[in-house]
């Protein structure tokens, strides 16, 4: 696989991330070097880096960034190492700007806050530079990108298990992009699909190009042509009439907010996919790793959905193709409720059915997938 | 309202067809000018005039237009009758082959050769010259748009009167465009609309884009804006959500065939919004004139789908959106099945339920609505 890393950083705590430029592509392999935080804020804000995963951890990086002032000079002092800590709290807080929806940005966040604080408390006691917090900070965040890699394999895994009962061949539809541009590993969704394809399932993937902003399209059909998975592209509109043709056996996608029930925020349109898969006797699958999961809130109501620019509508493809003056609505994600979920997959297994009891329970960090897949360890229908 | 004509005729029988090409809209108002059947071929089969009536209607015309090269001199014999004649029959074939799946096509293109037939017959007792055949082409063409315009007050009317029980601002979905630019009149689903509007009824309409050519975002939302009709376009993955907020009432399109059993086929992206509306327990409609109705098929399963070239998805509207080889599925319609449709606008009043019973009585010509609305005539449920 030649893909190109969706992101990584060069050098040490003084050293740059680098980002693959996901509005570029398919036709244009773009990286771009951020040396700020802003710029990496700027990144998460226009999608150039974006599914729940890798927006954590690029913020997690654009943290690190936050103390290039400093670290251009390896001097110490006192002030100097309140002002690296202020830089880097308030970097938490404005990457926390960028976009409200997929909670692993405030999941990874919090980790460098943590970090800091316990640099500080430790810098009480007169130890830790701005340099040792600058590799302090670097160190989580490679660990946070090192975790999702991992994470994003057991989840391939898990959900190839979980889906080794279809017929070799069957097609399975996916919305937006969740393989690996959408995290620090081969993806959620998509690493199901990679690993039943390692395994010789030859699953054909039916790729919803995913409007307005046309991930499935660009992206998830530019990661499935790298990998030789035979594919096809539709309109949204399409996927109600290829469910009724039977050509799809099963429905997988991401997530970018799990609340404690259950219910999921994905994509705009993933919602739809769900009471059409239902409606057509078809498995609606959403696989995510435990850090999409946000137990502060009950419910999928109380997820803030984040409502997007009317350009994004009317103005695509460098042209205008709705009359001035429109008005639009543009939310980026909806939410599935709980019940329309056949089976949520993580890094830590399966949980079906998917209700406030698995979910807690894979929360609390069991990790055999048997514990937490309800049909395993109780009668329940 | 300002709106340019959808479609006219310039002249007598040696004149020609003006259309307004759609292909440009929303930001350049282009008429174009047809003097030949296979320029009207040619306008249908690229959608400068697209939905079903406008189809049939610019393909009556093009029939006309077949006898040009004759009636350039108004000389007679039996040799230039006959020529005429075969040019007429021929020109009747070849726009049979614009677009496989509106009957309304078809429906007109009968009604021309009937009148070919009807002249040939008269011609044997040495009646009729080509100029003649040519008139009577186009008074028969004159009298389909004629109908047509007719039959869209109709149904604008019935339809009104069915939605007469929604709020005042009620939300009311819909796909593609079955408008003005879809007929030669106000229109089939939006002609509801439209009366609603002039009965102060204010709809607040919500207007799939309706990929992958945004006929919605094109069409509608110009059309709407046009009569300063208070609308909202949404991408098509979105309507899921938009019904699940309770932000529209009901939902209502076009259609482009409809069966004996009264499946119908419409704008691809209209099977799941019915599916949708059933879960969300919202009223679905669709309006036609009975020009659309096909009896000679009993179900959806025999309506022949239209696939349409990859490059409508790949490459809209002057960019590569998807990777080089891309393979797309791209059908321009789906059917819904009468299950799934609340009730039938029709010129000739409303069908409800929609069942092989109604569509038979409305066909056979029943013109009070009261008549064919079953929920007057018979206790069923």
């Amino acid at each position: 696989m030649t893909q190109p890393a969706t992101l990584h950083w060069i050098g040490q705590a003084d050293g740059h991330l680098v980002l693959l430029d996901q509005t570029r592509l398919p036709t244009q392999i773009v990286e771009i070097d951020c040396h700020t935080t802003q710029e990496v804020w700027e990144a998460i804000r226009v999608l150039r880096v974006r599914g729940a995963p890798a927006i954590g951890i690029a913020a997690a990086y654009g943290v690190c960034l936050s103390l290039q002032p400093i670290l251009k000079s390896r001097q110490d002092s006192a002030t100097r190492r309140r002002q690296a800590a202020r830089l880097a709290i308030e970097a938490c807080a404005h990457l926390a700007t960028s976009r409200p929806t997929a909670v692993n940005l405030f999941w990874a966040l919090q980790r460098m806050r943590d970090v800091i604080a316990e640099a500080q408390a430790e810098t009480k006691g007169s130890r830790g530079s701005p340099w040792d917090l600058g590799q302090r900070l670097l160190a989580e965040a490679r660990t946070i990108h090192q975790e999702d890699r991992r994470q994003c394999a057991s989840i391939g895994r898990h959900g190839a298990q979980l889906l080794a009962d279809l017929p070799i061949g069957s097609g399975i539809l996916t919305h937006c992009n969740a393989g690996a541009l959408a995290t620090g590993g081969a993806g959620t969704a998509l690493a199901v699909l990679f690993t039943l394809a390692e395994q010789g399932r030859r699953p054909h993937v039916f790729a919803d190009e995913t409007r307005p902003l046309l991930q499935g399209a660009r992206l998830t059909m530019w990661e499935l042509a790298q990998r030789n998975i035979s594919a096809t592209l539709l309109c949204d509109g399409m996927a109600a009439q290829v469910m009724r043709e039977r050509r799809v056996q099963a429905v997988i996608t991401g997530a970018d907010r799990i609340a404690a029930r259950g219910d999921a925020a994905n994509k705009i349109g993933t919602y739809g996919l769900a009471v059409l898969a239902r409606a057509h006797h078809l498995p609606f699958y959403i696989a995510a790793p435990t850090s999409t999961f946000d137990l502060s809130i009950d419910s999928g109501d109380e997820i803030p959905i984040e409502q997007r620019p009317a350009a994004e509508i009317t103005d695509s493809f460098g042209c205008r193709t709705a009359p001035e003056g429109t008005q639009v609505y543009n939310p980026a994600f909806d939410v599935t409720p709980a019940e329309l979920i056949t089976a949520l997959i993580t890094e830590r297994g399966v949980l079906r059915p998917v209700t406030r009891e698995s979910v807690q329970r894979v929360a609390r960090g069991l990790s055999h997938p048997a514990a937490i897949d309800a049909q395993h360890t109780s009668p329940r229908k």
